[in-house]
């Protein structure tokens, strides 16, 4: 095996960790010492890799941050609002339920939200892009806070413990249909209930 | 005025300065001294009513929770089960309106729910009654998943800074109006569009 593999593998390893730490301890209560200590390297193995606790905050939510602007991107091409709607939603859950440990990170503890503003500016960014794509560009006030209250419920509820014993599937169909219903989207086909048409 | 009514006047300027200092820093990065400052008395005082900052945060949200109590123990009273959903709803409406700030900072910082379960350990019995009274008792998967997404989009939208601007009866009506959406109630009269009728 390589030098350079062995640090990616370090690095994964690391992130892995960090967000574990960050679970347990919160982002303020984690310090670089005990993700070396954890991983069993010195803190310099650490500095290698990372300078500040906000460069590992940061690279352990850049996966999911990733791949919900690749899917906003996505959304964005499809050509009808219904479509539109769709791709945005499922892409918002297909992530919240994948990355459930890091989305309940990020809804218990604030320091990771800080920490990612600060460096990435586009989070804010994130959240007007996606609330545009579910509401429309110019929403009345009760679409606004519709949309609002369907994007907070689905992440903290996503990420809860009551719903931590829940297969990937089953999580992702719940919440994909309470948003649907949110959005005054029709049913989809296969679901129940499609009796009376 | 009696020593006994100043010292009430300060116990409450002391509950609101920590609360905002609280929104501020966080209960974390918020001292016993820092609030003392801010009151422009003596540690000492502050300890003359409380002796822990963990005191300090019951006391904090005691009024809220207190109150949530008092409207489940209403909704409970309540012969339908229409009756039961429709005042457990509004009851739990009309206490993220009013305490807004508080509820912001639950939102926002784990610090005080920690701090207010070790010492009221009835806070997870809270969430579960709200959570039956609006399921149920014995509510299926879907319903359960529902009810808390509704629950957590209504708390987390209902403090956040979009909304910040809203009076309180709009944000009231409009949280309120989503929940009875969401919950499957009948709109309301008064409300619009009953025109099929």
């Amino acid at each position: 095996m390589s030098a350079g593999t062995a640090a990616d593998d370090t690095r994964s390893r690391l992130l892995a960790t960090a967000l574990r730490l960050f679970s347990k301890h919160g982002v303020g209560g984690t310090s670089l010492q005990m993700i070396a200590d954890e991983l069993g390297v010195t803190k310099a193995a650490v500095y290698y890799h990372f300078k500040t606790k906000d460069e590992i905050t940061e690279a352990v939510a850049a996966p999911a941050l990733q791949e919900l602007l690749a899917r906003m991107d996505e959304a964005e091409r499809q050509r009808t609002r219904g479509a539109q709607i769709d791709q945005a939603l499922s892409g918002f859950v297909d992530i919240i339920v994948r990355y459930r440990s890091l989305i309940a990170l990020f809804n218990s503890d604030p320091g990771i939200m800080r920490a990612i503003e600060r460096s990435l500016d586009g989070v804010e960014n994130f959240a007007a892009r996606m609330r545009t794509l579910l509401a429309g560009p110019d929403p009345d006030l009760a679409t606004a806070i519709n949309v609002n209250v369907m994007l907070a419920g689905l992440a903290l509820a996503g990420g809860a413990p009551e719903q931590a014993d829940l297969d990937d599937e089953t999580l992702r169909t719940h919440l994909f249909d309470i948003g649907r219903r949110m959005l005054g989207r029709p049913k989809r086909r296969g679901a129940r209930a499609e009796d009376k048409s």
